[in-house]
């Protein structure tokens, strides 16, 4: 039977690539598991795609709910696209001056598509980031070109900084292993920015009030975080680059514990400040711990992922208050206090906790310095290249749907439909004649146009 | 430490099974390896069961929902123990003539039990397919002798011939790598034939009408097809059957590209015909494009992948609106547009895009021809086949339930409960005394009708 | 590029670990290999939370919505820590007298991180199981106490006993490859004895009858099936604890054969005792024949798992009928049939079915006295502990949340919140004036508050 599954993979051309003429060598095998590995992780940074899309729609009003899942699956799609067009280029081509990668573009001259792929999907997670904060109000087009911009440009300028090499935060000693400042907090940066210029929802602030808009289906929301959280031991772990029998480990254990202690953090602190643990901040508590783990994975030991997850649950209940109540960012996800936010104590946290330079280890406050200094430079590229984007996007047309649009839901707005049968029936109540419905009369109709409210399309 | 690990593998029996006597060598690490890969992209393949048991619940009517997960979860049941009773042997068998294999059966005399799981729960994609097609109609028990059909010998035997190494498609030159048309256009001609005899929904074409039915969970639906996208990674990744380490990346990254584009390209095409991004159209998009690359994803270039996804996103729409409004076929989920028209365009665009013998690389149109004559002939054969036996499965019984089953929703008739709590506190509404309550009265029994609807069981 | 790519990992300080010095060898490239693929099995055990949080949210009512989806992310969480804090060291550590590890505390002396994140997901598996079963009327602060003891202390001892290699359940022989016992027995006997002293739900014995409560979203919780079968496949296959490629795929192909037979099973058996297939019971009968084929994984046939897993589908029915019924114990998502009876269950079958030295195999019965040893020691030990953790507890405050609460749900009165907006837009039915708002009149104030339920916050 052996004969025949070669005889499968002769059928598609590709023998010749498949099995090596020589056969394996020790130096073929270890390269391909590194590629396995990689691939793997891969998988699992798009699923996060899958993790943010439920997030989102769960932590939203089922009003907007096709337009959140349009944000999400598109910001992944366009990602992809331009990334290999000329993210990739900018970000892991030959440096111009550590700023910015010249070369590459289209993967010109790559050979390692594996490594392409990850970095593909890592940097989709960035942009997506923003699809959160912005939710119930932003038009999918603005947000379109925003997500563009992002994943061709700002982010990997950012990446190139950092993970190119020759980048120039590299030459400082900036230590950020999978992401809390390149990927999160540059997505939260934005996320912040474009908050500014949209306003909050309406029903939002009012009569100088506080309002809570509650999510539409917390379920959804909490597979969301569980997929998060399933994909961030691809997100950290495949940042290894290799599959290292002592590396990968480490920085999974790290990554499960800070998330563990994060959700701790969130249950405890919300139980001590509101007096009941709070279900939303409780499952977001996982996302700080991830989130604050990121940077330090590597570099941090179990003990100091458990205290940096902790702390980053706890910051974040604070964050959330801060940013809602007084800087008034309506982030309807909690998007900016997760990535943001813990993103930035994720980065600081290495120059404490790093047990090879960190403050707490005997380390000095100069990787406490570099660590500031990455964040600070990336906060400010972030903001100034987001802030004139949309200066310029609103030069040409609003970014926010109108008034009516929002009210009625940006799913009937932009989409022309809605996301659950419920929301029809509902509807129907009001509207009790649904064109091009034959049916019978009496309870058989009404319980069929509970299933069955047909348009004519 | 390490000494009480190999007791914990000691005391399952199998120390001599799991560690070879005399070490590893390179050959037992590289056989290993792709051991590994083949056993996490059958995981993946697996998933996929879920991706389509949300999409196909998503995209269809509250009261059907049991009745559809049932489908779904009792096709890759069923697919897996007849794949290893029959199917398999029939596919992977010593040939008959290059049409059918003869032994192998309960996997007599089979050493590879990892590729025998990785072709069974691929053997359940091609049958679940048919499922989503004739959702909300067909008889459950009719669609199970259907998957015993499909799975035990109509798939398996176009699977020999495209991929037993003997089969007389194979010897043609024919590719498919993965199964743009083994898998994707078998299940989806499967699904046509059942819908002819089927017939459409009641209510879907009415007065001169054609009707949407919308959806009753997009979110859920949306989950579904990045559950779908997830696991191609391992449906398309998993048919190198081997872990190389540039075959894989390259399959990945076309799966990636392809897939995008095929949001992208119904996103804009639904822009650009209906002057809005329809969601559940750019949803399926992202389907197009993993089913358009399916066949060529080993044999065609990146570049090649964006420009197969992206139309498989435009010809998406014109299928859904041809079968929809010119055939008249009513296919809840967009199931034939997207597994068979998809289909026989990755199938045909290897004979294009293929960078070895394709069309624009120089090859000729002999390539082309070949791939026609391996889509007609799986359409032949799994048009008769499918349509003799549902020709005699109505002899003997009706395969579609009564109008007022189909009124009622099959979930009920079928299955004697519901699929939400919320349809049952509708239904309470027009029947006040739930048997079984022996609650309050007022509010709380208000609240808690909502919460408890029993039922005296 | 590759040069980049190195340097990418230098800027993570960890390139002395990432790549040895003098290049790979073959035992590190099969260490390496060992280790990713208990990487890869973790990840999937750790998303199995996720498949009980969505069955158990899915099986349950829509007003304890949230407290369920706490309960389960509190449990992974707790456990994680405690499982590094003290439960490996108890599990692990070098035995006193066969009964408990006595080091090992915090990882003190352990190399093999890798190893501890596999058993710290599965430590989290034992305790969850409780959580469906208590599900809509304990106390969250009672169900984490309980949790703690589960993780840090009871499932700890089992594993050690069965497990470590010196313990005195290995030494008699007894064979259970992936926790058939260790795991869930031992979880659905918590369970057990916590509904014992908890009691069941206010309306699900009533006047006589027993009533069922049905779920409020079963595609959530048919979801949930799906995601824990997938991770079944690293909770089996991780088990092998190498990446062997004669046992991983034995292990996957016996774990998807039984579970398969498990849903064939509960559904003709549902079929034959009902008249219908039962959408609830068939779901199960998938986690009936997974937990089935747990112990016996490794050790029995391909045709002894088929057998294995049937019979496990038709014995969860009988196992729900007589707990609910005979035994009147309220176990709202079927924890101790799936879990307890399944795992006596599966465990037992080994002494039948184990190719070397099951009683079919003519090994004798003396394993299957073995095995029958196994199961009750964990029973006794586990009942013991339990019952006198909550008869303790009890002393100290009620576990049941009061009568006002269970009826309004455990989502109102321990979180302050609710799961889903319908839940919410039902509300204001009845509260016309929500507080907060700000919008226009008529239809769009209508829409709007179906969608914006705001709170004072």
């Amino acid at each position: 039977m052996k004969k025949k599954i070669s005889a499968l993979v002769a059928s598609s051309f590709l023998i010749g690539t498949a099995v090596s003429a020589d056969g394996p060598t020790v130096e073929s095998v270890s390269a391909s598991l590194d590629s396995t590995w990689i691939m793997v992780a891969a998988f699992l940074v798009f699923f996060m795609h899958a993790g943010f899309a439920m997030v989102e729609s769960g932590f939203t009003r089922s009003k907007n709910t096709l337009n959140i899942l349009m944000k999400n699956i598109l910001t992944v799609s366009i990602a992809s696209v331009l990334y290999f067009l000329v993210g990739y280029g900018f970000m892991f081509g030959s440096s111009a001056g550590g700023f910015i990668g010249v070369d590459g573009f289209a993967l010109a001259g790559v050979d390692d598509i594996g490594f392409f792929v990850f970095q593909a999907v890592f940097a989709a997670t960035c942009a997506t980031i923003i699809s959160g904060a912005v939710a119930e109000r932003m038009k999918l087009g603005s947000y379109m070109f925003l997500t563009i911009l992002m994943t061709g440009l700002i982010y990997p300028v950012v990446g190139h900084w950092v993970w190119q090499g020759d980048g120039w935060l590299t030459a400082l000693g900036f230590v950020d292993f999978a992401g809390s400042t390149v990927v999160h907090l540059t997505g939260a940066i934005g996320a912040i920015v474009t908050v500014k210029f949209l306003g909050a929802r309406i029903g939002k602030y009012s009569n100088g009030k506080v309002n809570v808009i509650p999510g539409s289906n917390i379920p959804l929301g909490a597979l969301g975080v569980f997929i998060l959280w399933f994909g961030w031991f691809g997100f950290n772990g495949g940042s290894t680059l290799a599959a290292d029998p002592e590396l990968v480990p480490h920085v999974v254990a790290t990554t499960l514990l800070s998330a563990s202690c994060g959700v701790l953090g969130s249950a405890f602190y919300s139980l001590f400040r509101y007096k009941r643990i709070d279900a939303s901040l409780t499952l977001n508590g996982a996302l700080a711990g991830l989130v604050g783990i990121t940077a330090g994975t590597a570099a941090v030991s179990l003990v100091g992922a458990i205290i940096i997850g902790f702390i980053a649950g706890v910051i974040l209940i604070e964050a959330v208050q801060f940013l809602d109540r007084g800087l008034k960012l309506d982030d309807p996800v909690g998007a900016i206090a997760v990535h943001g936010v813990c993103g930035v104590w994720g980065t600081i946290a290495v120059g404490f906790f790093a047990t090879e330079g960190g403050l707490f280890y005997g380390g000095g406050a100069s990787l406490l310095g570099v660590q500031a200094i990455g964040v600070l430079a990336v906060i400010a590229w972030t903001v100034a290249t987001v802030a004139l984007s949309i200066f310029i996007m609103m030069k040409v047309s609003p970014i926010r749907v109108s008034r009516e649009e929002e009210i009625s839901g940006l799913d009937f707005a932009e989409h022309g439909s809605s996301a659950y049968e419920f929301r029809d029936s509902i509807l129907t109540e009001n509207n009790p004649t649904p064109s091009g419905t034959d049916f019978g009369s009496g309870l058989v109709q009404r319980l069929d146009s509970l299933g069955t409210k047909t348009k004519n399309a």
